[in-house]
């Protein structure tokens, strides 16, 4: 039997935000997986802030994806074939797929996921790439202690709403910031923030004083502009700025905006530091546990965004720039 | 017998580069000490960029210098009148005494130096304020390890000889940024920097990236602007920032120019710390015994530029920001 894999390839590297020429959408012939390989049905893919780093031709963590190719994303897929000792037919897996509908690959990266343990677009959102980068960069690198202010960006996003409850469970007063009212009523409302800000409708340096009475100890950052050159202005002695995104920047044609508050770190012994969550990969186990723990106990709620259909793709990735899902973004690519 | 203390009062908040007019020249009559205080004559005061801080009305770590007062000053002096049980005529001490020549003080901060263990220009120099800044950011901030890549900006000043001189003994490379090719010549040649970048006449991107061919480990700033961002863009991984000053900025009279490539510290994994000298008082005994000893070996040397006569304050100051000066800068008020 034939198989058809439809792939959603870079055609062009954006300028600014990505357009819908910025893609192909093409198929080819699925073939058979060679020894040790393994033929994969992707049933859902991740839609990530760091897939705009992932299309420009600068020096970064990881090289770019080239024109023509096929878009690199996360995902989470059905053994439909396989070659490999260590996959069986059937098994579901979570890796790198790409943004296509079948993936060869040879294992590496790829993990077994359990269909049982929860559905499995939360194998992508709280239990996956989102909820490790909240959970490291939240208790690696912000280090909040108990009854510190932890303020967090994108709050009602998938890293951001992560991070904010993790920080509530160890017993710091959090504020989220969010874009409109909807998303921050959900924060508070159902996420157990302390405070929440929309910044669409609220003077951000104003709002943060006034919800943060005591001062920022941590600042978790998944949008950089602005909103983090504000909380710089607001940060307490020995404050810990963790730059986990800046997804404001991404999509500009000019230079990044820098933070030019950046001298409140001198002023308040403060430190800004970077972090990447695939340093922490033999620690996923160990996070995956806990926030699963969390989640059965209804401490740590996930939310997700499922957009149908492959060949939505550039439509889905732009309202991730604009801020319009509301849960972790993702595509279904097949159904389960 | 009368005394008359000629004295530096701050006459206006300035705006962007201190003008001569936000300055007055005044004298007063010298006082006698009361109980419990003692009376120091002014022998040399020292020049820092912290000073522009100082007088501007914003909130930071210590309170600004009020319109009409006499300018704070770091410097060091002889007790010519004592009602204090831990200073006698004659002693030489250093502290805070002001932009003035005589100085009444409850002996709070303040601290006896030993002018035979080197001559007293040197205690404000790199036994004094830029010597411990030096020591503690470099050693306690920026954590170089032996091999690694140390560069340091303004490195023919106060802090950033100091700095790059510690980081030698410490077997770094080390690569000084400063301005000039007199300062160049001298930090290479007589320091033993292994390079210097002259910031004036050289591209300073293209300079790091031909000068480091192993990338930046720790970068310690003190002038903040195009070179900070620059030398983001080469920092390796786990790098350290110590952000220790801004002299590009501190004139601004826009916005502070923040770091655009501040995401290379989200690439990196790396830190961009704060630090403030006055938290190490403790260790400055320590500090102050181990850059002794290495001046003592020949291992580290002490510049120091010296302007005769406080009423010379404007000017001075000026020199400093557009870094005329070479050394440690430092106004001598009276003969020894």
């Amino acid at each position: 039997m034939e198989m058809k894999n439809h792939r959603i390839l870079l055609a062009a590297r954006p300028v600014g935000m990505p357009r819908p020429s910025d893609w192909s959408y093409a198929q080819e012939e699925v073939r058979d997986p060679g020894d040790g390989e393994v033929l994969i049905q992707v049933l859902y893919i991740s839609l990530d802030p760091a897939m705009r780093g992932w299309m420009s031709d600068r020096k970064s963590y990881v090289p770019p994806v080239a024109v023509g190719d096929v878009m690199r994303a996360l995902g989470i897929g059905r053994v439909v074939a396989s070659k490999h000792p260590k996959f069986a037919v059937g098994d579901h897996v979570s890796g790198m797929p790409g943004a296509q509908e079948y993936a060869i690959s040879d294992g590496n990266g790829f993990f077994h996921v359990d269909p049982r343990a929860a559905p499995l677009p939360v194998h992508l959102s709280a239990l996956g790439m989102p909820g490790m980068t909240a959970y490291f960069g939240l208790l690696d690198t912000g280090q909040p202690k108990p009854g510190e202010t932890v303020v967090v960006s994108a709050a009602a996003g998938a890293v951001g709403a992560v991070a904010g409850q993790i920080a509530k469970i160890k017993n710091c007063r959090v504020v989220g910031i969010a874009g409109g009212e909807q998303k921050c009523r959900y924060i508070k409302g159902e996420l157990g923030f302390d405070e929440a800000i929309d910044y669409r409708h609220e003077e951000i340096d104003q709002a943060l004083r006034q919800k943060c009475p005591n001062g920022i100890d941590v600042y978790f950052d998944n949008v950089g502009g602005g909103i983090l050159n504000a909380a710089l202005t607001n940060i307490n002695r020995g404050a810990r700025i963790v730059i986990c995104g800046a997804i404001s920047q991404y999509n500009n044609t000019g230079p990044i905006e820098g933070p030019g508050n950046y001298l409140s770190l001198l002023v308040n012994r403060a430190a800004m530091k970077g972090m990447l969550v695939t340093d922490y990969f033999s620690r996923y186990p160990e996070a995956r546990r806990e926030i699963a723990g969390w989640m059965q106990e209804g401490r740590l709620k996930s939310r997700e965004h499922i957009i149908d259909g492959l060949e939505n793709f550039p439509e889905a990735l732009a309202m991730l720039f604009k801020g319009e899902n509301f849960g972790k973004l993702e595509i279904r690519v097949a159904n389960e």
